[in-house]
C-alpha cells in the first residue's frame, strides 16, 4: 500500500497496486525526462521564458515579480496553493470583443439561421432589421437586443443549447480577420494562464457573458474547465420529458455578472477571494477593487486595448468594453496596465 | 526546459529550472516509495482496501465496480478523468443530521449569544421559546425558522459571517455524543470520498445547507475545497464601507438547492452532469434522476439510516432527511440503497 499525497485534493490518499505501478511508471518517465533536461541545461542555465510574447517592461516585470514572491515558500508573500485564485475577465480580456461580442454574433446569426420558422420576424424589429443586414439598426435598441438574446438563447433544453452553442463556435470565424473566433483569443494571456497553473494557481474565468455559452469551449481555448467558468445566468426548470428529466432555459435573468455583480458572483461561485484579478473596462472595476481589498500580496491587472493596427483601439469612450473610471482608479491604485501596442509582441496565436 | 502536464488542467506546461528541481526531488521520492511498497507486497498480494470500513456485500461491491469499470482505459465503460464528476449531498449523507440540522443548532447558539443585544427577544416569538430552552414551540413554525435563520444569518458582511461560522464550527458539539460536529461525519464517506479522488473524480458537495456555512470546514473535513461546494444561497449586495469593497448579507433567499432546484444547482455551478451521486432523503432524487439520465455508466447511491444503536433509524415518516419515494424509485431502477447497520462496519471516525 502506498500513501500519497493527492495533488487535486491536497488530502492523503491510499493508492491500489495496479494504480501504484501506474503511478511509478508514470513519474519514472518524468524523473528521467526532467533529469535529462536538467543535464542539457548545464548549471546556471538562464530559465526558460514562460511569457515570451510579452516584451520586457513594467507589465511583464509586475506579474513575473507577484508570481514568484506568491510561491516563494520562505517569502513573507507566501500564499499556500489552495489560495491562489485567480480571475480573468473574458471579452477584451482573453479574447478579442469588437465589432461586437461574440454572443452577439452568435445571437444574429441564430436569428438568421431560425427566421424560416418564424415568419412573422420579416416584418417584426429587431428581426426585420438582422434579416435585411442592418445591423446598426438591429443593435441600436437595448430592449431588441434582449428579445434577440431571449429568442436564440431561450426555450430548448440546457442540453440542446449546448449543442448549438458547440456547433457554432466551432466553424463561426471573425468578420475582419476570418479566424476560427477560438483563435482571436490573446497569446499573451495564454502564456499567463499556463504560467499561473504551472504555479499552483487555479484559474477562473468571471465573466458578463453567459455561462452556457461560454463552457463548450473554455477548456479547449483557455485550458480552463467548464466548473471553473462563472457569468451571467439565466433561470432553468426541472421537468420530466418521456420519463427523462430535462433542464428548460427560461426568458428571464437569474445572475448578472457584471460590474458589482462580478464580486457577488466570485463569493457565490468560487467562495474564495482571488489574489490575481485581469479585466479591461469598468464592468472589471468592482471585481479589480474586491481583489484589492484582501490581505497579503495580490495583482490587479488591466488590458488596454492601444493596437488599431494589430487589434482595436478603444477604451475611454467605446460602447463595447468602455474603459474610463476603471482606468483612473488603475493609475490612482498602481494597478497594471498592459498596453496591448507596448507590452505584447504578439497579440492571436500564430 | 521540461515539458509536463499540469495535473489540474490536463495542459501542457513548461516548468522553469528550479521547479523542474523541486519536481524531480518530490517524484524521486515518490518512486522510491511506490518501488519499496510493490517490493514488500510482492508479486500477486491482495490489494489494500480503499473502503475498510465497508462492510463486504452489494454495497461496497457495486462501487468498487463502478469506479473500476469507468477507470479502466481499455474498457467500453472509460470515462475520461475531467469528466469524472461526484457529488453528494451533505445532511444525512456526508454527516450526521440528527436530532436537528447543524446549521439549525448554529441559528440557536446564535440567538442565545445575540440575546442581550435584543432585548425584545425575550417576549417576541420564536425566540423567546428558543431562550427560555422550549425548542418544540421554537420549531413548531416555518415561518419562524425562517425568523430565526435571518436573525442569524444576515445582516453581517460576509467576512464577518465566515469568522461567526468558522468559530462557532470549532467548538459546536453534537448534544448526544458530544463530539465534535465535524467529528460526526460518516467514515464510510470519507473513505469513498478518498478513494474517488485517489482515482481522479472530481468530488463536489450539492446540499440544501447554506453553501456560506459549509465553505469554511468542508476543505479540512472532507477534503472538498470551498469552490466544490455548492448550496443553497442568499442575496448579497456589494457596498463600499470607507473606501474597502463589502458583501452584506440580505435576508433574502437567492437559490435553494433541494429537490428540483439540485440538478438546478449543478448545471448552474458545476456545468457537467455527474457520473456519481449519492444521497439520502427525498430531497436528493432529481439530482440522481438527473445523474441517472446521463450516457454511459452511472452511480446513483442512497444512505438509508438504519441503525438506531450507532448513528439513528429513519426513513419513511421522518420530518428530516425523509426517505420516501426517492427509496421507490432505488428500488424500481435498481439503484444502489446502503444500509448503515449492514453495510458499514465503522460509522464515525474513532
Amino acid at each position: 500500500m502506498a500513501t500519497f499525497v493527492d495533488r487535486r485534493s491536497q488530502a492523503p490518499c491510499t493508492l491500489t497496486l495496479p494504480r501504484a505501478r501506474r503511478h511509478w511508471r508514470h513519474h519514472a518517465l518524468e524523473c528521467m525526462a526532467a533529469g535529462a533536461c536538467m543535464a542539457l541545461l548545464g548549471a546556471g542555465a538562464q530559465r526558460p521564458d514562460p511569457l515570451p510574447s510579452w516584451n520586457d517592461g513594467p507589465s511583464k516585470k509586475a506579474i513575473v515579480n507577484f508570481v514568484e514572491r506568491v510561491t516563494t515558500v520562505s517569502g513573507s508573500d507566501f500564499v499556500a496553493p489552495a489560495e491562489r485564485i485567480a480571475v480573468f475577465d473574458n471579452d477584451g480580456t482573453l479574447w478579442c470583443e469588437q465589432p461586437i461580442y461574440v454572443q452577439l454574433a452568435f445571437a444574429l446569426d441564430r436569428v438568421r439561421a431560425l427566421a424560416p420558422q418564424h415568419p412573422d420576424w420579416k416584418t417584426t424589429e429587431p428581426f426585420a432589421s438582422v434579416l435585411e443586414g442592418d445591423l446598426k439598426t438591429a443593435l441600436s435598441d437595448e430592449k431588441g437586443v434582449l428579445q434577440m438574446m431571449a429568442a436564440t438563447h431561450t426555450g430548448m433544453t440546457t442540453d440542446e443549447f449546448t449543442r448549438i452553442a458547440s456547433a457554432w463556435i466551432a466553424t463561426a470565424r471573425h468578420p475582419r480577420t476570418n479566424r476560427l473566433y477560438t483563435e482571436m483569443v490573446y497569446q499573451p494571456m495564454l502564456e499567463l494562464l499556463a504560467h499561473l497553473r504551472a504555479n499552483g494557481f487555479k484559474t477562473f474565468i468571471v465573466s458578463g457573458g453567459g455561462v452556457d455559452f461560454m463552457r463548450p469551449w473554455t477548456e479547449k481555448t483557455y485550458g480552463i474547465p467548464p466548473e471553473q467558468v462563472v457569468g451571467s445566468v439565466g433561470k432553468t426548470k426541472f421537468e420530466m420529458r418521456s420519463g427523462r428529466p430535462v433542464l428548460v432555459r427560461l426568458a428571464e435573468a437569474d445572475f448578472i455578472d457584471d460590474k458589482e455583480g462580478k464580486p457577488v458572483g466570485i463569493h457565490r461561485f468560487i467562495g474564495r477571494r482571488p489574489i490575481l484579478a485581469f479585466g479591461n473596462s469598468d464592468g472589471d472595476q468592482q471585481m479589480l477593487e474586491w481583489t484589492a481589498a484582501g490581505s497579503g500580496s495580490r495583482f490587479m491587472g488591466l488590458v488596454r486595448h492601444t493596437d488599431a493596427a494589430r487589434e482595436f483601439e478603444y477604451d475611454r469612450k467605446s460602447s463595447i468594453g468602455r474603459l474610463d473610471a476603471a482606468l483612473d482608479e488603475a493609475t490612482a491604485q498602481g494597478w497594471t496596465v498592459v498596453s496591448m501596442k507596448d507590452d505584447w509582441n504578439t497579440v492571436f496565436p500564430k
